[in-house]
């Protein structure tokens, strides 16, 4: 296994782009992430993406992004996995470099949400179809039924989940290719439409277009190049879960976040003490807390506590979300996992900007998909 | 890079299965790869499948399939590269293995196409959505295209086609788990109805649920098992070309197909001529020519009159689709790679029954999507 580095990165703006298709998103964002490595060489590529067949009619994306991209004849594959898709795109990209079959991979991640098709339908495939989708739940519904056990388990209020909104637009506020760029209130949240009770509209991140790359090479060729200040990939793990809510224990836990975060922790050799900054998957407000439960950041029901306390505030001890986050950035669901990692090489090429964490060094990386029946996670290092 | 091997297999029957799922379909084949293997450790999972969005509402498929293996939490990641979402399942592990990240990893791949969804309009989202699919054209439409320009080329005949077709019939009258286990005449071929002109019914492989999964491992893992003689994978390839037809400089030259074959021919360290049994891509009759042209089996051109002479039929120098290809055997297009891999792997073991090719030693599995946009080629390496 041979070291992997994140040698650049491009992402378009999120939103609803009704000028721009499917390709035209994968291509501007790769091209952007080949245009900040600086970098000719391509040996292979990934596009992550969940459902682009239910969205705008066509699958095949490997090899239409390669075609697009101009890069035939190198291998292109899609990975899916519902909404972990960016982060399983990453994650098959870092395997190819790390084996040694490939010098410089192609990750990228697209998602076209608004082109007409039943996003609400669409989105449901992530679930269970047999025993979920078709008796009609929809994702705000599973997202709700977490959160109520997780309000009846650990006494978590509605106020609290605003908190994770509020925060995550006023990072999202600096942000300007985010979705939603401005600050939002407790007020206006707890005021917001319901959408699955105790979810309300601005409990859920929206519905997005929009892509994002990053290149990984290989020790040599990062070595080669002068750009920008080395980011490896400490750690690439990956976890699964049931996919249906009906077969878990506890609703409040997620096992393939704890599972992947482990893993990742063990083969980066840090804890979650250690990690500086982190974008973790906040699809609903509740699923940021959970997350952060499973990763370790607070134990179980104390996550509420440390949002309320302005910890994973930018300038708190450990900032989450600092490009807003699902919940504000915007959610085009096969690009999410990607542009996570986008954002975590920014803060730690202390690029950031208005939104930069001081002093980052280590930070994390949690795309999942569905309920979190499938995860991936990801350990980032700077230059000391 | 660690050498890898084929220590398992597992198939359902092809067919029509209306009392099957797409996860009985998936589970079913994977424990009998498992049962095969006799091994109990699995460290990793890849489902490849062109389209359980559109066919059955299921996206997310990877973690489901864990799920109902009973496998959670291992990694399980879907892959989709339209028909040759199998051969990019076999690929990855291959990869992970190769890369020594993980010890034994399962590859399946799974299509469940008959459950009432537009078989049609789903396939054709393979194709370029926006140039090809949107004008109306279909997949025997888009290879009717291809087979006209063979024709006025190389003077390729209709009856030429139609004895593909019978060969894959007589070779797939001796495989049980075949959809259409009997043998078809030339004229039969030639007065079915007529699909897509000069494409009849029986030039085109069938709608098909199935599935198929190898188990792939290191060789210390198949050394320390007993059961089956070691069947090394040699070559593991794959490449991209345009979606579109229209993009190609000549309908009939299938450029990722002949690249993935020159890759791993080198990779494998033998020639075309090595080759003692091969599967391919014969979704369509002329598929097989022209694959068979670009992996240079035969001259552009000059396939035809190789299977005219009978060098591609059992006990012919170059048996090709023992197995009753696509056409015979059924197509449920993401299990289709995996299929050809399952079918080789059975040849060099010697366990094939009636459709053994005496003395084999070397095999090719090509696996393409689209209209050869995408392409794997895969070469296995039995015991001298």
């Amino acid at each position: 296994m041979r070291d992997v580095f994140v040698i650049g990165t491009g992402m378009t703006p999120f939103g609803e782009l009704w000028d721009r298709s499917l390709r035209d998103l994968y291509v501007e964002a790769a091209l952007a992430a080949i245009e900040d490595a600086a970098v000719d060489r391509l040996d292979s590529m990934y596009v992550g993406c969940m459902t682009s067949g239910l969205f705008v009619g066509q699958e095949h994306i490997g090899a239409l992004m390669a075609d697009y991209l101009g890069r035939t004849p190198i291998p292109a594959t899609r990975v899916e996995s519902a909404c972990a898709s960016g982060g399983m795109a990453v994650r098959q990209a870092y395997l190819e470099v790390a084996s040694g079959v490939s010098e410089v991979v192609l990750a990228g991640g697209v998602e076209k949400m608004n082109d007409g098709a039943d996003v609400t339908s669409a989105l449901a495939t992530a679930s269970d179809q047999e025993y979920e989708a078709y008796q009609g739940i929809t994702f705000p519904g599973l997202y709700a039924l977490i959160a109520r056990a997780h309000m009846h388990r650990y006494g978590t209020t509605s106020e609290q989940l605003a908190r994770v909104a509020v925060k995550n637009h006023k990072h999202g506020a600096l942000n300007p290719k985010a979705q939603y760029p401005f600050e939002i209130t407790i007020e206006q949240v707890l005021n917001s439409s319901q959408v699955a009770d105790p979810l309300r509209l601005l409990d859920c991140s929206p519905v997005t277009d929009g892509a994002a790359a990053v290149i990984l090479a290989s020790a040599e060729v990062a070595g080669s190049l002068k750009g920008h200040p080395a980011v490896k990939i400490a750690a690439s793990a990956q976890a699964s879960d049931t996919l249906a809510l009906h077969s878990r224990q506890d609703l409040t836990h997620l096992g393939a976040v704890q599972r992947a975060g482990e893993l990742a922790y063990e083969q980066a050799g840090v804890s979650p003490e250690n990690i500086d900054v982190a974008e973790v998957h906040d699809c609903f407000t509740i699923a940021e807390l959970c997350a952060m439960e499973a990763l370790g950041f607070a134990e179980p029901g104390k996550a509420a506590a440390m949002v309320e306390a302005g910890e994973t505030t930018l300038g708190g001890r450990l900032p989450i979300n600092t490009s807003g986050g699902l919940k504000a950035k915007g959610h085009p669901v096969g690009a999410s996992g990607v542009a996570q990692v986008v954002e975590l090489t920014t803060q730690l090429r202390g690029a950031a900007g208005k939104r930069q964490v001081e002093g980052t060094r280590i930070a994390l990386a949690q795309n999942m998909g569905g309920t979190g029946a499938s995860c991936t996670v990801h350990i980032l290092e700077g230059a000391a």
